[in-house]
């Protein structure tokens, strides 16, 4: 090593000794007849000290002519410092420099290697790699580097056996669009990438692996929204012989033995929920559980069969609420001060195309008990009464109310209690609630397409008890399918899957396949399910998205060592890019022009 | 869980226990009266006994309908065996069944699954779930599962961090051909799958990321060899401020790491080698050092300046020798009693077109002392006690001999070596040795291109005091390159970096890049090491490799769970196969009809 030393190990134990430290210059301080040079590795930053008179000519001249960024090779003995540093480990020494070798010279940075950079972040992009020297992106991904590790500790603790699934597969129709891969040696025809190696970790159950993980890339192209990469990576796990709750204690074990080994957090218990309380309480399967602010329904949907349904609103002559299938609201604690100004703000954020609610109705309950609400022309302080009792509110609270469709207005409601969340900085990154979601539909419905889609995808199994509506009523059949969510994200989901041929070819059937493009997507599963398939269940956890939280930070792109931008493009190395007509007639395909 | 245990932990201490166990139909033997199941996990086999009378008739008949890969559920009591099977560590005890669930029928198998199976390649590829499931292969596959996490305990206890680098990167001419990914948003442009992470490992030294490993999949669109894979999966190492005796320490460390843990092997230290004596004492830059058997040159090269180089040959009247660059041969000990058949079927064997030569000498060294060679009309017996001295020969053993063309007569004698180890015995897959050879070239010279190529990659560095030969002898400059062999395969190689801009651009002028094309290829690099970039260099292993040489097995296939076949086709899944004109049209790509 042309170092004795990182830069993050010296001590007072260490004074005398000769020692080599290499790294980076990050500063350079010159009082004239001292010098100090900040020489900083991943490890740490350790001062260097030459002072004039002490320090040969040369050198001296040689230390003066360093940028920031130098690549150095610094010899020197490890001194006491004088005025010691107690914010770093190395604060109490220094190094008297003997003899300095520039291993390479720097350019100027198009931005400060600081944690608050100067730089923008196409610039950083572009110079990814003099941004991954920043603390903060460091610091990610060493985060991400312990979280991979406890995760193997973890799953290899539990008999889990780690296995490498390919990346050349095949594309299927179902999901989301796949990215292809031309086949030089068969040509005309494509390989696709993995959207998740879900197939794969199925047969390897059918191949009586029992425990499969693996921390795997997969890949989707989607028109990328924010914070979203064509490329990410799963923690994809499978086992045999289980039931739905098993599965729930095995990961829940996971991510507390996380939180404990790479945060230090004793995460609580984690609660459960079912899709159906979830969307009736928070108006969304993946509700922020840091905060409280469910929903209260002031009239609710009135459900098949059942007649006293409450409605604490219809019949007083406002036409909103009489027509409205929903009424429903949160309590804001503390929020009865909010100015007319502040309500008006409020009701136009929610009124925004990307909410698109009609309106916001609001009740204070001020602290002297009266109650005054933007409705009073309709309801009576006795009515308002009532409502803040079905809120649970108190003096001092804000209700805030929405109507219209149900879906609609939990939708809408969803988002301005997140808003109010973080107004009332009720969602910290440092604190972390968890929530499973479970008894999600087997099905959703495509307007567009007039047809069933798998909520999950076609090899989740429905519950036994619901398989009899398959044919009568799809929509109402729950699948064994569950989520993982922490701080209002969805970090990981998976399903006890089918493993019956038939009821696999049942549900291909339902999902508009017909019997042969069933055969020819997936021939080899149903076959494989023919063989001797075990009971079988897994999950998946979106492995940059937990890294993301449990960094404390909403983008996921810091986490990743080197990310692609909304279009799909890696601005460092510019990809993607033109190839030779050579390659493409070697591939045997060409590129169609576009205007 | 469905099972309380699995079927490899019951023993003695648990009889009178009550358990579930769950698993595949192994066998079952019907005597009449009583049946016994063996019962298969991954974890062990565990018999189940049934016994008319004493078991529920119904119970008894359903065991007597079962077949070959059932899967079942069986509960029951824990039993002494009467008659003990000591092979297995659940021979002590089986279970008295009280109650049976088949949770899936099987169809019987296309070939058995036992250790030795009836099923052909194609029939085990297309049905690979079930190959899968038989003890030699998920051996492998438990093999290598143990591996990586070997190989990540070692690597976290150096402080290499892992960082996953980007699959979807950017096609770049040199080196083997790339897989290409159209993007669907970029149109007309393509992605690349990386053939290994090297730009972007040596963007993170540049980084200060100082160690980073990774375990990842690489891919390369090459004509499939026998036992090559278009995905791959390496080992791969960067570290910075080192030099290469640190890279030979730090990775001989990781090898006989994983030999002492997962083969419980103490690997004996790695000799070294130069590239150059490889070549001349086994005519392969990969030699298996599991055997002695070195070259002995009975007239070597002249070297240039050089006059004194031995010539033990010529001048005596044997036109093959006195018109042959290099003679040269390997003493295969105790082999002086092949008989006339056996060398003519070696000199037949050495004269197929695979290995080319024209012919081969023999000289037996008779155990009475006396020398009689194939070339007795030329050489006189003084002559062949000369070259005996020469080989080192004893009594009892045969001396091989071949001529010409230096480097052909080398490759062919290393075929003759590699052929005479093997048919001595002396290739024991259990055996292990290895050997790092050092002091590769830095080019060669591509005769049907008319150009240098690098023989490792273009960012590999050349000797410092060779650099001088650069411009004019490129061929003899040393690249700081090295290779880890095991048992004669290429398991790793790497090199100390160039990491100059200068120094880069010139080797990619030497490579015959013009500047717009190396800054078009590789600027984003070249640009880094402007920055400040450390020195610093690496090593890729190959795992797929690794792993099938601590398997003892010749083939990585068994260590792959789903490969492919030498047309780079998955037959399980029937990939590649065509796409929907959609898909294409959205890709904005044709095929292009071929005939």
């Amino acid at each position: 090593m042309l170092r004795t030393h990182t830069c993050g190990e010296l001590r007072l134990t260490d004074v005398n000794k000769t020692v080599e430290l290499t790294g980076w210059v990050q500063t350079i301080r010159d009082k004239g007849g001292v010098l100090w040079i900040d020489l900083r590795d991943r490890y740490g930053i350790t001062q260097l000290l030459l002072e004039d008179g002490q320090t040969a000519p040369e050198l001296f001249a040689t230390a003066r002519s360093l940028g920031r960024e130098f690549v150095l090779k610094a010899t020197g003995t490890v001194i006491e410092r004088k005025s010691k540093n107690p914010n770093i480990p190395t604060g109490d020494i220094e190094i008297k420099v003997t003899a300095l070798d520039i291993l390479n010279a720097a350019k100027l940075p198009p931005f400060l290697i600081e944690d608050d950079t100067d730089g923008g972040d196409d610039l950083r992009m572009k110079y990814r790699y003099l941004d991954l020297r920043r603390n903060p992106v460091r610091r990610n991904l060493e985060l991400r580097h312990r979280m991979a590790q406890q995760t193997r500790l973890y799953m290899d603790g539990q008999d889990f056996i780690e296995v490498e699934t390919p990346v050349l597969i095949k594309s299927t129709p179902e999901g989301a669009r796949d990215f292809v891969v031309p086949s030089r040696m068969n040509p005309g025809e494509f390989y696709a990438l993995p959207q998740s190696p879900q197939t794969f970790k199925q047969l390897l159950m059918v191949s009586g692996f029992d425990r499969y993980y693996q921390i795997v890339k997969c890949f989707r192209d989607e028109d990328l929204r924010a914070d979203r990469q064509p490329e990410f990576t799963q923690i994809d796990c499978e086992m045999s012989f289980v039931e739905q709750e098993d599965i729930l204690n095995m990961f829940e074990g996971l991510i507390r033995h996380l939180f404990k080994a790479v945060k230090g957090v004793d995460l609580a218990e984690v609660p459960r929920m079912t899709y159906a309380d979830a969307m009736r309480l928070y108006g969304s399967d993946k509700p922020d559980t840091r905060f409280d602010m469910q929903f209260t329904e002031l009239k609710a949907v009135q459900r098949p069969g059942t007649f006293d349904t409450i409605d604490l609103t219809s019949g007083k002559g406002f036409g909103v609420f009489d027509s409205a299938e929903l009424v429903v609201g949160i309590n804001a604690p503390g929020c009865a001060h909010y100015t007319r100004k502040q309500l008006d703000e409020l009701t136009d954020w929610i009124k925004r195309p990307q909410v698109g609610a009609k309106g916001l109705i609001y009740v204070r309950y001020n602290e002297d008990n009266t109650l005054k609400s933007s409705v009073d022309k309709f309801y009576s302080e006795d009515d308002l009464k009532k409502w803040s009792v079905q809120f649970n509110a108190k003096p001092g609270d804000l209700m805030l109310i929405i109507s219209g469709d149900a879906n609609k207005a939990r939708k809408q409601l969803n988002e301005l209690r997140l808003e109010m969340g973080s107004r009332l900085g009720l969602r910290d990154p440092n604190v972390f609630s968890s929530l499973w979601v479970l008894d999600f539909p087997l099905l959703e419905y495509g307007e567009e397409e007039q047809r069933w889609f798998a909520m999950h995808h076609p090899f989740t199994s429905p519950k036994p008890e619901d398989i009899s509506l398959l044919n009568s009523d799809p929509g109402a059949v729950r699948a064994n399918a569950y989520d993982l969510v922490i701080n209002g994200t969805e970090v990981g989901g998976g399903s006890i899957r089918i493993f019956n041929r038939d009821l696999q070819a049942r549900m291909f059937s339902l999902l508009g396949f017909s019997d042969e493009e069933a055969k020819a997507q997936f021939g080899f599963l149903m076959d494989a399910f023919e063989y001797g398939a075990p009971p079988h269940g897994g999950i998946a956890f979106g492995f940059d998205r937990l890294c993301s939280i449990f960094g404390g930070a909403d983008s996921i792109r810091d986490f990743i060592a080197f990310p692609k931008n909304n279009s799909g493009r890696d601005v460092m190395i510019d990809s993607p890019s033109t190839i030779s007509q050579a390659q493409l007639n070697e591939l045997k395909i060409e590129t169609v022009a576009t205007k």
